[in-house]
């Protein structure tokens, strides 16, 4: 299951231009991290909700994904996001789980945490629904 | 206006790493463009949901920021994006628009489209809330 | 195709129960109106905001339903709503339209306005997804 | 709290006209339930999705209004709901919480649930944003 989870994250350049590793990966449950870089600020100097939004999506998709047969991929439908505080500290912490599996939607959510020394702070919410799609070959 | 929201814009260094440019702005409404880069990618190739998500949001926001007084700026508060179609394409456009300003809130629109040729694709359709925040100096 | 989603409208006693009506109906557009009866009120009188999410999460989903095969009907995966503005004039319209038609999922769009006199005020704005299911006989 | 809670929830008849109840207030915490009516049905008997909307989004703002200062009311920015399965079963049972609080805003979600006899299957999941509105007196 790692695995496949782990060549699909890789191929993602998306994650390798935020800086994101795939932290954890267990069934219905997926955490990605990544640090606050020079480029992927606001216009404060705080991470940008697009970085926030990525690795939030990220998780949750891959959370979906460990729960779909092995033939399948991943693609999110739609996904609302609350920000609940400013994107700043030493790393991004988004957690992705399922909340409802199923064979054409999984409804997924994913929090999104600040790591400053031993400080977590939540930032933001996601709620979404995850689609399952045939690889093509 | 248009100063004001290209100084923030351009603050955003998140525009710069996607490559992200501010294509139009008038008031209730901003215009920002966006190539699918090599490091912007989801599993398949294309362009991944965060890139969608950021340019689509900035859109949106900065068109709230057009009508809200000149000592503030612009906060998402939340927003939902709905996914249409895959991001492939020469450019992507995110159009962003004011639905029902306000002093505390303001609710917008965004649609993103991928731009082949002539032929335009809308990708993504966004809806949320925008706040002002005065700005600490 | 009108025939079809007048019955299924009318077998939703929740409908009648709010006083609902289907206004009209037209590929991929359905519009129902609804009066805010005393039985319909939020704490200060005004359209309740279930009122409003019920007509118009309808007619988005009617909508839908007139773009599916006829043996099918629909199920909504998720809606969003903005509220604009309260409920208050004589009658409530909402307005459902498909965004995106699909197979599996269709994305949908809904405006509820409130009617006082020749005054058309927008109360909220919806935005969501259609799923078709197989009618069980 | 509870008795500001109990006027505001009583004051709104379409709680009455859906049968609902206050179960239990708590800070930051609310629960409402309510049976499926005859006049509370979809077209294929179960719930309506206006039912399972109503009762979690009162049940969310409810939450949001005990930790609201006593001269205020609450409103519903917006809410987004993903339904999770049918609403079938002996009662309804909304269970609304605050996720993030704020003087401006505040963040909240809410769980719906249907109980049938001693089977609890969650059928919705909302997630929202509440803003808190100085009562005219």
């Amino acid at each position: 299951m790692t695995d496949r989870i782990e060549r699909s994250f890789n191929a993602q350049t998306m994650m390798h231009t935020l800086g994101a590793r795939l932290y954890s990966v267990s069934p219905g449950c997926v955490v990605i991290t990544a640090p606050i870089l020079p480029g992927s600020t606001q216009q404060h100097g705080f991470g940008h909700a697009g970085l926030t939004f990525a690795i939030g999506d990220s998780a949750a998709g891959y959370a979906a994904l460990t729960l779909m047969p092995e033939e399948s991929e991943v693609l999110t439908a739609e996904m609302k996001i609350n920000l609940l505080a400013p994107a700043k500290g030493d790393l991004l912490r988004a957690t992705g789980k399922v909340i409802k599996p199923g064979g054409r939607l999984m409804v997924v959510q994913a929090e999104v945490d600040a790591i400053e020394g031993d400080k977590i702070t939540p930032i933001a919410l996601l709620q979404g629904t995850m689609v399952p799609v045939a690889i093509r070959s």
